[in-house]
Parts: structure tokens; C-alpha cells; sequence
């Protein structure tokens, strides 16, 4: 037996038996001690260990129990084969990136550090152990109110507690809700073209075929919808992604007539109507019609998407199965992170950091637009009037996909539009997020953009 | 227009805008102001609310944007019909037991509340924000290096960070691993029988078939599987859950076997292994062959469950699926507590924490097993080596059900053997935890399930 490993074990031997059974498993797991070496009898070895002869045969109990070693009478202990595992590549480093336009996070320099530490610390103190157990699959209760009562009053939602589902941000929310459809029958979910190809593969990880319905300036297009007829309809009506559309009060009807008579669920994705910058933001679908409208709202963008809390308000008839898929696809969400979202909301700390946040927003989308104005005057930008980025359109002809490598490859992160679209024409774009870029870096990051984009424009 | 709705209104004129909105809102949505009800003309309602007009055409606008009501040139503005919202029931109060011998929880009461506040705080002084944004699909990589060393120490499981995906507790590995091996083709699953049935949904509602495999005194009876030769198989070989028996080396051999020679996968449950009162902690199968067995870890029984965090180790040929599985079933976990997590191992304190609940589950496990020796001598209880449950075995003529229905009505808390059974025999018996039990409590409540389960024994 290696001298090596001797000494390994004496200098620790504070915790005798564990220590040795470490180091013997050890060696015989990386191949130290390949198969069939015989290992010291229990008395050498715990002579030249200087340790007492009853640790040592724990110890070889102990990986005979384990299947490491075969213990036979009156013989020395003998190591059995050992499966190699291959060997697995580690990762490489994450790219720095000079200028991050990234449209989908929002500023987490903003999240109230402070303001969580100090509600966490008081829900520890407060909290009864019941907390810390398995609960409700819906989500803690004091979350399921704060969010109702906040839902109401920003968002004109029409919900209770018990119709609250939280989930792990709106890709388990949809997941879920994939999940309940397919077992009721469903073979269909549209979502609106151009969107996020992430929801989409969501969608079709439970089996339902995926459908794109087009969207034009004033939001999702109804009549397609009809026409194609799906089963279910994923919608961010008051503020499309990524267009920037708002749905207009006569879609917004057609829509709720639609899912009435055919029986269908409408899916509204709510993730930013908190950031508006021309007037209040408009109110959620929801609010017309609860019993077919799935209203999803989450703290990914107000705060921050590490956080992984969103919130369903179902109709009656989906809250059973949706809490049941929830309990079993994951016994339900942390309970701590839970209870202090509740404290933010329902002390107001919430709509003080999202007031923060808008006006820390509005200030970049001005210096966006007006440097876009300056740097690429002939580029038409949509999408500025609410939310963290605007969109630029490119002419047809163009490879925007293309484009945003080339920028890559310059240091710049910037997602192209037209992987977003979901059959149908594919619009050629640029997707300019600004949650990750500070107010006195806007101008210099529009024009490196420029300087790639410029020459491609003629 | 309703006099208390204008009241309403001055009462919060703070935010005048927007309090008018939610009022006119709500008065719609919940039928006082119903469809096809004139609304006073901008002019009027401005002059009787003492504000300036443009406040109430905003309003209005606003409304009309959400699609409320409808505004005609020179007209004054229509409420337009809003369906009802079916009522949702409210939930039914939780029961209040006197005596709750549930076997899956642990003492919540342990909970490290202030080293968990502690390492909070310094984790939300110091961490990038990166932490806040997106991240890796597998978890934070502090948390995996953490786990990972702590796995080789106690638990001789092989892995490396790259290889382990954190997930929302065992159950949504279980789901993330049968959503992966139904997409590869695999048709069936095999549990131990008896094992946990929430587990068996789970694997269910990925479309698996689910078989049961008989488990004796040494563990999960690998001839059987052999027979069964399902795709996978979820095992607890270092404490059989519910029956606490502890896989023998042969019998570990040969499941390795089985999984190498077929190509299957060998899902190992490592859930409580770190409570042994007998004998150090029994080593993961994992470590004898790292690319068959996936080893699952878990914060359930150690920690707490609501904390909701558990580990993955995967052989290299599943790790790509499984976290991209993971991104799209929930883009992630949380990331807070997982940095909490990776502090609490890697600082020792996860260790000491894990020796003083060992230290009081003991305890309470030694006056359960003489106070059942007291008050029922003659029932078998086995299992009292390990974990936070023993098993009182029943004559093959009970109804376990029945009894725990009758126990439920005298306030006590406890669950039945029999619906564990999953295909073949089915075992009577009672699984008593003592996670939930003082141990000043343990006799009284022993004395009391006795008083209900005697006259039956006769």
C-alpha cells in the first residue's frame, strides 16, 4: 500500500475512521488501488497506523458494505473492479462583452439588496417552523395575497388567492399549463410571430404542436387566430414581445369572444407592462373575462429573473389539475424567497423600486432614441414607448442573424428578429435592450453598432 | 354615478390618475357600473370630482384602451359588458394533530434560521450582479463545486461540478430524468415496491409505464429486475424507503451489473443516508460506477424541504439533455439559496448542523423503539437503524388504511404501508416518523396510536 496514502490518513486522524475510509475509497475509486490488490491485513495496517485494530476492521466492514473490498476469513481484504467514469469536459468561460444589448434582463444593479436582506431576516425571526415544511403546491399563502391585491390594483386582474398558482418564472407556468392542456386533449398552442423561440420549445417539450399567429401594429391578429383555431393562444397584449405592439381595444374583444366560443384558453404573458413611459400602463385582458383568460405575471423583469418567481391566475376549472401538475412535477416552490416578495409588495417597497426602475429606464430609452436618431437616422425603431428595448427594422434583403454575429465578434451582444419568427414572413431586426446598459453608455454602444451596420445599408 | 365612488376617489386623490382608474375599474368589473351604463361626461365628472379635466379624459382613455368602455365623438362614454368571474371555493383550514407521526419531513424546528440569515447577508454584500441574471441551467457553479466535495467526502459518490444539475428537490430530477428518457425511447420504470406513490405520478406524467420491484432484508431483489428489465430504476440502497433496508454488497454488485450489461440506468435516491445511528452512513452505489447511476442528493431531509433544493450527479452522456431539459421545463432554479446552500457546506457548518440533528433524531428514535417494546411487544418494528422512521409490521389480515383513518380520527397523524405497495404483496404496516416528535412526546404519543391499534391485534 502507497506511503502516500499513510501519511494522508495521520494527518488527520481527528476523525479516525471516516478519514481512512475516505482516503481507502478513494484510491480504489481513481485506480490508486486497482482490482484485486490485496490491502494489509486489519492488524499490520493498524500497526503502521499506530491506530487501535477495531478501527481499521470498521473501516474494511465499511467498504465491504459499500462494494469496494471482499472480506474473507483469515485472509487479507482484496479490491474489487472499479468502473472508470469517463471523463467529462469542463466548461469554457463566459464571453465579456463590451456593449450588451440583451433584451430579456432587466437591470439587476437595481435589485433592492437592502430592502431583501432586511424582510428575509424578519421572516426568519416571524416565521412559524411550518414554513420550512412542505406546503400548499400553490405557493405560500401571504404571496398569493399580496400578489392578488397588487394584481388587482396595477394590472385591473380579477383573481383570489385560491385561483394562484406561483411557479418557477413564466417558462414553468407554461410548462405547467402545456402539461394539464395535452392530458384535456389539446394538440395546439399558438403563439404570436414573432416571439420567444425558448416558449416554443416549452411548449413542444409536453407534445403540443406550436403554431404562429401574426402580429401587426395593433397586436395579435384575431381573425388568424380564428382561422387557425388552436386549442390555446399565448399572447402579451399590452406590450408585444418583441414588436413593442399594444393590443387594441377591438382585438382585445375579439379575442375574449373568440376563446368564449370555442371553449379555448387564452395565456396573456404579462412580464413588463410595469414599464410604460407614454401613459399608465394598460390594464391586463384578464380583467374582461377570468374564467378564460390565464393571466401570468412575474418578478423576472421588476426585479430580477434569478429570483424565479412568477404567478398564475387560472380559471376555476384549471386549478386543480395546474396545482396538481405543480406538485408533481416539483413538490412545489421555495417558501423563503416567497415570504419576502410578499413583505416587498404588500409594504409598498415593490411599487417604490419599480417606480425607481422605470424612471432609471426611461432616461436610457431617450438617450437610445435619440442616438439611434443621430447615429442611423435611416432605420426605423419601434417598440419605444414601453418595456427595455425597441426594435430596429431592417429591409427584407438583409441577414440580420448574420448581422448579430458579426457584432458579436466585435464585442457587442445583440439578438436578431428574425429567428423569432414562427412560420409566415420573417422580419428581418435588431433587438436593443437596454437593462444592461447604463445611461452614459447608450450613446457609445449605438454607434459600434453603427459602425457595423452602416456599411450594409447601402 | 354611485355618490361612494366618488368618495372613494377624493379619499386617495394622491394618485389621482391612476385611483380614479382602479375605482371605475373595479366598479365595472364587479358589476356596479353594468354594461350599457352612460358614464358622466369628462366635463362633469372632472367639475364634481374638483380635478382638472384632462385627469378624466386620461382616465377614460385608459378605459377604453383596456376595452371597458366605449367613447364616441361628442357622446358621453358606455360601459360594454364584462363577463362574470365564476366563484372559487376557499380552502377548507389544514387539521391540527395532536400527535404527527409524518415519516417524510424532517425537524423543521432544527432549521439553521440564523447561520442561513448570516450567509445571506454576506452573499448579498458581495455577489456579483451576475448573480441575479440568467444563469447556467444546471445552478450555481458555487454550489455544484460545494456538493461536489461534499458528496466525495461523505457520501463516496464521484462527480464533478460539470456533471451536476441542481434541481427543485428530488422529485423534478425524477421528472427532468423521465422527461429525457421517454424523448430517448424508453417505455418503463421501476420503483421499489414499497415505495413512495407521489413518486410514481411523477414518473407517470411523463407517459412511463410504472412497474414495481419487491425489495427484501437486503435491499431491491435484483433477480427481479433482471426479469422486469425496465429502462431505469429508482432505488434507495443505502436506507430503503419505507422499509430501512440496506442493499448488501452482492446485491450492489449485481445491479451494476445489470445496468452495464443493458445499457439501463440506475437512479439512486440518496435522500437520508446522512442519519445512521448504527454505523457510519453506507457509501453511494454512484461511486462503484459513476457513468450508470445517477445519484440524487437532497436538502429535504437534512435542511429543510421547503428550502426545495436538491443535486443531480450525471453520467457524461446525459448531461446535456437533462439541462436543457431543465431550461425548459423552469429556466432555472432560484439562485439565493443556492449561494446560501454552497456557504453552509463548504464552511462546515451543513456538517454540524447534520451532527446535531443526528445527534437529537437519535434520541428520539431510542424512546421510540422502547416505548413500542412497551406498549405493543407484539408487533415487529423494523427499519430503526436509519433515517427519521421506523415500521411497525401488521398481520397480513389487517387493513393498515382502515386503522390510520381511525388513528386520524383520534388526532394523530400517520400513514398506512399498504398503499406503498406497488403491484404484488401487499404489506400491512404503519411508517411512524419521528421528524415532527419531541422526544418528550415520543412515549405519549406511542401510548396513544397503542390505545386505537391493541383491540385489533387481538
Amino acid at each position: 500500500m502507497p506511503r502516500d496514502l499513510l501519511v494522508d490518513v495521520e494527518l488527520r486522524r481527528g476523525r479516525l475512521r471516516r478519514t481512512l475510509q475516505e482516503v481507502l475509497r478513494c484510491a480504489i475509486q481513481d485506480g490508486r488501488l486497482g482490482s484485486g490488490t490485496t490491502l494489509p491485513s486489519s492488524r499490520t495496517l493498524a500497526g503502521d497506523l499506530g491506530v487501535s485494530r477495531g478501527v481499521v476492521t470498521d473501516v474494511y466492514d465499511q467498504l465491504q458494505a459499500e462494494g469496494y473490498v471482499e472480506l474473507r476469513a483469515r485472509r487479507a481484504p482484496v479490491v474489487i473492479a472499479v468502473a472508470r467514469a469517463t471523463a467529462s469536459a469542463s466548461d469554457p468561460p463566459a464571453p465579456i462583452w463590451r456593449y450588451d444589448f440583451v433584451a430579456t434582463t432587466p437591470d439587476v444593479d437595481l435589485f433592492p439588496r437592502r430592502a431583501w436582506i432586511r424582510f428575509l431576516e424578519r421572516s426568519l425571526r416571524t416565521a412559524p417552523p411550518a414554513v420550512f415544511d412542505y406546503g400548499d403546491h400553490r405557493g405560500r399563502i401571504e404571496l398569493r395575497r399580496a400578489i392578488r391585491d397588487y394584481l388587482a390594483r396595477v394590472r385591473g386582474v380579477r383573481t383570489e388567492p385560491e385561483r394562484i398558482v406561483i411557479t418557477q418564472g413564466f417558462t414553468q407556468a407554461l410548462d405547467l399549463l402545456c402539461r394539464v392542456l395535452i392530458d384535456r386533449g389539446a394538440k395546439t398552442i399558438a403563439f404570436e410571430t414573432p416571439s420567444l423561440p425558448d416558449a416554443w420549445a416549452t411548449a413542444r417539450m409536453s407534445g403540443l404542436n406550436v403554431v404562429g399567429c401574426p402580429v401587426d401594429r395593433n397586436g395579435l391578429d384575431v381573425d388568424q387566430l380564428r382561422s387557425l383555431n388552436p386549442d390555446a393562444v399565448v399572447t402579451t397584449p399590452a406590450h408585444q414581445f418583441p414588436t413593442g405592439a399594444v393590443m387594441t381595444p377591438d382585438r382585445r374583444r375579439h379575442l375574449i369572444a373568440w376563446a368564449e366560443s370555442a371553449g379555448h384558453v387564452i395565456v396573456e404573458d404579462d412580464y413588463d407592462a410595469e414599464f410604460r413611459y407614454d401613459r399608465l400602463g394598460v390594464g391586463a385582458v384578464q380583467g374582461l373575462d377570468p374564467d378564460h383568460v390565464i393571466h401570468v405575471g412575474t418578478a423576472s423583469k421588476t426585479l430580477a429573473p434569478a429570483i424565479r418567481l412568477a404567478w398564475m391566475s387560472l380559471p376555476g376549472h384549471l386549478i386543480d389539475d395546474i396545482r396538481k401538475a405543480k406538485g408533481t412535477a416539483d413538490s412545489g416552490s421555495p417558501a423563503l424567497d416567497q415570504l419576502v416578495l410578499a413583505d416587498l409588495v404588500a409594504s409598498g417597497e415593490y411599487d417604490r423600486h419599480i417606480g425607481l426602475a422605470r424612471r432609471t429606464y426611461r432616461q436610457r430609452r431617450d438617450r437610445l432614441v435619440t442616438s439611434l436618431a443621430e447615429a442611423l437616422p435611416e432605420v426605423r425603431v419601434f417598440g419605444a414607448d414601453a418595456g427595455l428595448h425597441v426594435v430596429l427594422d431592417l429591409p427584407d434583403d438583409f441577414d440580420d442573424v448574420a448581422l448579430a454575429n458579426e457584432a458579436a465578434r466585435h464585442g457587442i451582444a445583440i439578438r436578431a428578429l428574425s429567428p423569432m419568427t414562427l412560420g409566415g414572413i420573417r422580419r428581418q431586426g435588431l433587438l436593443l435592450g437596454y437593462g444592461k446598459l447604463a445611461v452614459e453608455r447608450v450613446r457609445d454602444a449605438v454607434f459600434a453598432l453603427a459602425a457595423i451596420l452602416k456599411p450594409r445599408l447601402r
